[in-house]
């Protein structure tokens, strides 16, 4: 199953974890493992605080005091940044559910990472048994 | 499966390798991966080295160097570089077994990393079949 | 399925794609995920750009930066920078697969992250079906 995702900012995480729950319920299985995998190499995804907005803004100023945007970086596009903290996030995560409901903490939400934005996204998920 | 875990200090990383083991053998899988999740925005979980603990150590620390305790951060609650530092390490890892015996190198172990302690922390464990 | 690695280089990416292709290809499974794990602890996995070599280049000279080789660790090695490195990175990647055909997108390649080399790495691939 594919998500699309359009971005509308250089940096910013988008929350997807909606999307995430409707494709459990659309699916047949009951208890198993859901894995999300960005299809991008200036992308990422995490998982963090759903509650406060101000966590992910600090997530995203943080990664740019320690990865600079300009830097003295070969790469010819100017965007190495982003490939750098696209490999630090990572570029799936995997979540258990049971009885069609996933099982992340109550302030736990799922984040599309964008870092060389504004573009179109693809995400794909697969739905996993397990015992 | 549910793991609980309690920590003891406001950043530390407790060998659950142990608590993994006797899950796998607990299973009627034989072969497969074990996936261990995080229910935390502020703990991660990592695989690194289980002989000398000073790895472990100079782990935290450089994070700490690199990701400051206190910094210019907007999230109220004071503990975004556990925010980060959660997001950076990951909220789950994945490992194969077989023959009901788990597959991690010599010098593996399995590390829940306490970066807001001491608290009260849950890790959900699943086991899933491969060929 | 183990997969050796035999790494020229204190620090290198090595491109592990086509051996997971191969893997892949053999399997009798259709629709699901590989699981790519590292059985080391000073090397690490991660999905970048296959296109331009620059980009791995500005990752390991900014991994450098950020965690450099010598400072004030405390395990006697003297290769905390490299346990560092792979926790940051992880131990594993997962990438979905249809029709055997992995659901990589343009630009990833699949990378072996050698810290601490030259050495003799042992990567294991597991197989999962998915729906």
């Amino acid at each position: 199953m594919i998500i699309n995702i359009d971005t509308n900012k250089k940096e910013e995480f988008l929350d997807i974890t909606g999307k995430i729950y409707e494709l459990i319920q659309k699916s047949s299985i009951e208890k198993g493992i859901v894995h999300i995998f960005v299809q991008h190499t200036t992308a990422g995804i995490t998982i963090n605080e759903n509650a406060d907005p101000d966590v992910v803004k600090d997530i995203i100023s943080t990664l740019d005091e320690v990865i600079p945007i300009k830097n003295n970086y070969k790469h010819f596009e100017g965007n190495s940044h982003a490939h750098i903290k696209a490999s630090l996030l990572g570029s799936s995560v995997s979540v258990p559910f049971n009885n069609k409901k996933i099982s992340l903490g109550t302030w736990q939400g799922i984040y599309f990472c964008e870092f060389d934005g504004p573009r179109s996204r693809k995400v794909i998920v697969s739905i996993i048994e397990s015992k």
